[in-house]
């Protein structure tokens, strides 16, 4: 039996109820784990959705939060790839190496502990986390609003120790998602004409990276003209607003790509929109990529001729970034200036004031807001 | 002016009623042009689906067919690929090797001569062939069903000389569809699960040519228990018969597959089944082909979480074959034994009987029926 430890978290005892801030009590990493400190954590919508009650799967009570950054402190038995004081990034895709998929190499959709992760434990079956002697779930396999958690060594990315946690940490997710889209799901080449549907943190991660490749025409959509300047400072050359265009959108968007795009993406989650972005591809090659998280129930349509005249609809998730492989690399990109992330991070915050960054979010007033511990 | 020479023809005067074999008058090639003498036109769904009067862009009185193979007989001015006496093949996807999508290097859907194919001539605006003074339409710009057609030099494969022509003609259109969608649009590799839904023509040549690239299983799916020996015979290693499937039968699929199949092909055009070749496909990394031509307004849909966690929805036109480069490949692979020709033609039938072959594809009894001058 590993000691057990305390530590402050924001625990979300129900949903639709705001996060308390209290002291719970955390197991030590067994074989194959490791204790992380976070230093710092990103607000992602993915926790609004499952704090709002819309993830039908979600438990209660959890610690939620996925994109976090820290330190490793203590390691459990076996664990050989990971030291204390390593700098790290949990990672809600794990990359083991061994399962078929990781095989593959066609996939960073590692299978090695999805069924206990989906069930918010470790992958004994049981909780690191408990208050007042009862366990709390994790969450994403992360459960990065506490000061420290426990992750299984394949779910975890070192990074190097000169990255700031508090702009890091969004390369637990966010930035990764959406650079990742680019550069691993649809490999955009240099020249290629983007098309980006929805302007928010993954959106201007999107746009980033149609820069970083080398695209010509980075085309922003959305329906919030404030998000004009914001796709500027990422390297968007062109904006479109829906509502301010006469008659059909995807026609407009062909015709101002000499055809279609090359590339689209959605990073709405509106079925409606995968449906624009797949059909303002080029014909004979337009790809487009779904990244954006759609309502429960909803499907996406189409005639098959848009397939059979050669666009091609896939998909996106964690930018088809293998973890422990790929992160890393990110993290060099942003340090090395490649990728910017300092600008997005609109609010820093203390874990007591969390739950104004979800606040923040439901409003439409943050990019990112990071809680540092 | 070119000299006017009479052919016989099987001419579509309108839409529902059975083709006349009258002698028409036809234009010798203008510039760019080339006079073939065909030898042997497979009758192909698409001639059937026109003639059904379901093809709203269907123009009449035409001259249907477009699976052809034949003799270069007479060359238009400044023609250079081609010379009298050459064996060709008609193409209703043409190379022109100089549009945006010829230079691509992505697609094989030329856009050359498309605005002047689809009004049923050909690129001078005018019509080669008339019927007691008046026009009459070309098809797909082939009109194999006339004993001499003319095309554009760039919608014209050279193949070898020892090919005979009443099997070659079946590349024109479903060898190549079926073949190509293997091998040009999914690039099946060796080893992998590939699942076949609908086991016509098409379906065949799809898995003879997931046999010839190595797929271990081939699984093949129809509602017709007829079709297993068919499938057998082309390297099909498992039927599925749907209505005898206890439970759901995408399910049935991916156990049959341990998790999906690796490439799924549809070659039915409902959409219906569409959506069931997606996802029967292996999270993460699975591809699925449409290559059956959908109903007018009929759509596809699916969940985008289908996408989002690795599979890959596109389709195929003309197998994705660059049709003067691919198209002569496929019949070397054809005569090297590679592929089998032979055991489709199941019937053979003089022009005169060519209402025969429509009779015997409504009935399902053909695989291929083949008119041989």
């Amino acid at each position: 039996m590993t000691k057990i430890r305390k530590t402050r978290a924001a625990v979300a005892f129900a949903a639709k109820e705001p996060l308390k801030v209290v002291e719970v009590d955390l197991q030590g990493p067994q074989a194959g784990e490791v204790l992380i400190e976070i230093m710092a954590t990103g607000i992602c919508h993915t926790d609004a959705y499952t704090l709002d009650g819309l993830d039908s799967e979600g438990l209660f009570p959890c610690i939620l939060g996925h994109e976090g950054a820290g330190i490793v402190r203590e390691l459990g038995e076996g664990v050989t790839s990971l030291k204390v004081g390593d700098h790290v990034i949990p990672l809600y895709t794990p990359e083991c190496r061994q399962c078929k998929s990781c095989l593959s190499g066609k996939t960073n959709l590692c299978t090695a502990i999805r069924a206990t992760q989906g069930k918010g434990v470790m992958p004994d079956g049981t909780s690191r986390f408990s208050f007042d002697g009862k366990p709390i779930y994790h969450y994403m396999g992360c459960s990065t609003f506490a000061n420290h958690t426990v992750l299984p060594e394949i779910a975890v990315a070192k990074i190097r120790d000169d990255a700031p946690f508090d702009k890091a940490c969004y390369i637990g997710c966010g930035v990764t998602t959406g650079v990742g889209a680019v550069t691993n799901s649809a490999k955009v080449e240099p020249g290629s004409n983007v098309i980006v549907f929805g302007l928010g943190g993954i959106g201007l991660n999107v746009l980033q990276a149609a820069r970083l490749v080398g695209a010509d025409k980075i085309i922003g959509v959305d329906i919030n003209d404030d998000k004009k300047e914001w796709g500027e400072r990422f390297g968007m050359t062109h904006f479109v607003n829906p509502k301010k265009v006469d008659g059909d959108l995807v026609a407009h968007l062909v015709d101002l790509t000499d055809g279609g795009a090359d590339y689209t993406f959605d990073c709405t989650g509106n079925t409606d929109v995968m449906r624009n972005a797949l059909e303002a591809c080029h014909r004979g090659w337009g790809v487009s990529v779904v990244i954006g998280v759609a309502e429960a129930g909803k499907e996406i349509s189409t005639r098959p001729f848009q397939l059979v005249t050669g666009r091609v609809w896939k998909g996106s998730a964690f930018g088809g970034a293998k973890g422990r492989t790929d992160v890393p690399k990110i993290v060099d990109w942003y340090m090395n200036g490649k990728i910017e992330i300092d600008p997005m991070i609109t609010h820093v915050l203390d874990l007591d004031q969390i739950n104004e960054a979800f606040d923040l979010m439901h409003s439409g007033e943050s990019i990112r807001s990071v809680v540092v511990y």
